[in-house]
């Protein structure tokens, strides 16, 4: 397939749908993109890249840390891990204190932001310190981009001054023992890895790994199991867009993750990564142009692993 | 790959779990079976089908019947439904009623039961008639069994006798406008198809249209299109397990779904339809063997679409 | 205190609020009210009436009956009952359901419509048959106003057609095995007494016993024991308007209890028994003039309980 | 009557509950009770004072000083306050952040914790300062108490380490912006007020206020309005009591406010306050045989409210 012929065509499919939906502004730094931005990056295993639009303007990653961080986790504890955190969708986003609280303090699901939370917590407990922690986690997405990523300021300050739900969760599950250390040192690196800035091309070279079976094709370098792989990309499937999971499945049928800041990634097992950037969310906090631009990509090429 | 050897080992290697878990007990019909029975079937898109333990042995099929009433339902009303019934994993099985009062009678997807009363009570609705209705669901079901297909009455009618939390359901959604028809009408037919008597070489080959894409392999009809089949698969893979959805996309890594009377179908897009048979059930009420088998299944021919 | 003038200086002051608020309107038979009525009697224990307003006109007692069915049932069953329906405010109506699921069936208190089709249940029980039941209830209700009160059928058959809540509540208990006969023998006679038609003269008369310790000041008969008629005077004023109970605890501070269709009763114990009447509802679907009425009369009267 | 006589009559029949129920554990600080003490004691509106058991022991008051800041606030905001936190029933302590939650952050009422911590809110925020905040608390409960009462630093310190459900709630409301204060602030301000330490006799008299519709019968100080008085009694009766204030109401019949330390306080208005101590708590978190010692006083005195 003519992969750059594709992303051209989507990009000219999708410029009716910039200027739909609202940039996220709950905190101040992350208004301060262009609200009508698209970039689109295709890496296939083979190490060849395509890409439309502003591939190479950083973004905030926000919630797409989490799958860093999952795979970090998911190597170092296996089965522990399971016990803290499920793989279950969540149902909706009014649900997130209720089942907290009902299920005790255990997390749905690694890509809900109580479930982040304890996953990074568990990364502060094996690395020992906070900014050790922090460290291994940009070392991590270093290596996965062969890039050195950095964290913008402004928005770390921003996330640490209004996190308060954030706060209120890991209290709540501090409650049922399910944060182990200090909660400022668990939600300071948890903000921190949610402020990272990346552009498309990097985030699609990053998720490589998970198209191919947990090893990095470019390398060689076996970065998580076969088997953990798979589970990753189908906790993706299931969980990956909060409360429009069942959608991104029903209308992409990619595993993916979203984030707020308006990227997603999206994985093709066996063949690709792509990522997608237009910072405008629609209703469920996912970026409008990227869902409709990766329902496009599908629709064109057949690719749904459905 | 030899199916039949895998079948085999699966078979021999799946022995020591036939003896854990519980039959089904809710209604005192469904306890008639034989609780260490097993069987497995696959079927190919070229017609070869592959078979071991009572794959001839007929069992209450349940809940796999949502599959069957929502292609019908899909092909039907499409957008239309899609107001009525939505495509999203709902949680956990203690939000059931909580959700539906909440979201005011809409349910979360189409194979948590309120879902599949509605999905019914559409039918009911374009076929005019309670009888009419399940005389086309048996058709359907025919015809993509190349069978003639039963209902067991004593499970009817026990069904209809204790279908307490159904019938609140369907009151609770009355009262939101959301089902059309005479309760009674909507019911009867809902507890009917599910009483249908399947074995499991009948049960993969009904799902090989979902395995093709929509067109039945072996007669060449087009059964849906081929864009709503991948929907019902990525709503088989989201939420076909009820709240242990997540767990089955996690270890099994295949579109599924699956019933309390002990049967599992799943889906190896463009290869294949499996079913797996073992009544007793674990503690989200799917069958305990069958699931651990389809683990066993993607594990050695790692057919998982992840 | 010269209680004539009292009440004509409400009926004064309640004026303005007379064209506030919206008559029910969930059943068509509700609407067939003159919107702007208002009555109010008070029976002192020594049998001195006072009225104002339309206090001879009947209007629908609607949940006022659960005052008298949970008399009953308490006289006959006394602990027994407390483990089929509890005496705790319940929170707020979109609970309902949820408390209902989350307390395995087992109502919060018997002024929520889930409490009285349970105590409503216990009666037919007790009498073993619907229509005894409800002649009884009516013999109980036309002891203690020296009346002959009588059903509005439009309402009954009304309520009947449409309570698909109420339908979905009793099923849900029954699924818990909290209601003991056939669910329709439960509702006809729950949606009966719902329909039986009184003045506010009537039903001042018929709640002196509550203001007199559990016997009739007029005919000296013990209706129920003294203890347990505080433990209904309690359960009014901490349940007896639903999710606005605590509301009418702090500006009015009497025991009271409403009905949708405009009625209210409170108590002031060992002095009086008071019924106001006005079909507009406030949002929480009380009289909105009754229950300002009231808060007019204990802020003149300085009779509040507390 | 005589008071004397019935409070050692109590004391008597209560002996075989004293070993009954367990202290609160939640913090190390409150274990170092003896577990089987007694106290109980009475201040009439003359000033007359009868006491029995170890009633000059003092204890944590813990919850019960929400009716102290409950009062203050009240007395400087008025409506404004009702708005922040609402005064009805909360149904159960499962609900506690699920409400808060869907109700935006708005406290039910002000004698759950959620409740108390927004009024504590609204006390500094008054005093603009945390330090003089608690200042005016203890003189307000000096005055009310005619004596020198002290915070126990073992206590608060315990709390401010372990009370992470606090904290959940207090960042919860935080993100719906209804606590203005930092909310270390606000928080160390509720611990501390919480860590007072009074005996029954000092209880006692503090609440004579609340019996005298807001005056202190003692220096005929008033203390709020009497309208104010009868409010704060109404939310003792429907809310006191956590999720057993129908049952405190149904047995006891009086407005109370209960702490975990193992307190109680109630009110017979226009007659009397009484405390009662033990330490040992039922199943809900009120004082076991203190609520058995309310009982059996109006069971034995007729001085129910109802």
């Amino acid at each position: 397939m003519n992969y750059q012929k594709i992303l051209e065509d989507i990009q000219e499919q999708i410029q009716p749908e910039l200027i739909k939906g609202n940039v996220a502004d709950y905190i101040p730094a992350l208004k301060n993109v262009k609200e009508n931005d698209f970039a689109m990056s295709i890496r296939l295993l083979d190490g060849q890249t395509f890409n439309v639009g502003c591939f190479d303007k950083k973004f905030s990653i926000q919630s797409i840390s989490k799958v860093f961080t999952y795979s970090m986790a998911l190597k170092i504890y296996s089965k522990e891990l399971y016990s803290r955190v499920w793989y279950e969708p969540s149902g909706n986003p009014f649900n997130s204190l209720v089942q907290l609280e009902y299920e005790k303090g255990i997390p749905r699901n690694p890509f809900i932001n109580a479930g982040a939370i304890v996953t990074t917590d568990s990364l502060v407990t094996h690395f020992k310190d906070k900014n050790i922690a922090i460290k291994q986690i940009n070392d991590f997405i270093n290596n996965l981009s062969k890039d050195n990523i950095l964290i913008d300021e402004d928005i770390y300050m921003s996330e640490l001054k209004t996190g308060h739900r954030n706060r209120a969760l890991a209290n709540l599950m501090k409650s049922f023992s399910n944060i182990k250390n200090p909660i400022n040192n668990t939600l300071e690196t948890y903000f921190k890895h949610c402020s990272f800035m990346m552009n498309t091309q990097q985030l699609a070279t990053t998720m490589l790994f998970l198209a191919n079976h947990g090893t990095d094709p470019l390398t060689k370098e076996e970065i998580i199991t076969s088997s953990k792989a798979k589970r990753i990309n189908s906790l993706m499937l299931t969980c990956g867009h909060y409360d429009a999971s069942g959608d991104f499945a029903f209308h992409v049928g990619l595993p993916g993750k979203s984030g707020v800041g308006g990227g997603i990634v999206a994985i093709v097992p066996k063949k690709m990564a792509i990522c997608v950037y237009s910072p405008r969310l629609n209703s469920k906090g996912n970026s409008l142009a990227g869902t409709k631009a990766l329902e496009l990509f599908t629709t064109i090429t057949g690719l749904s692993i459905f």
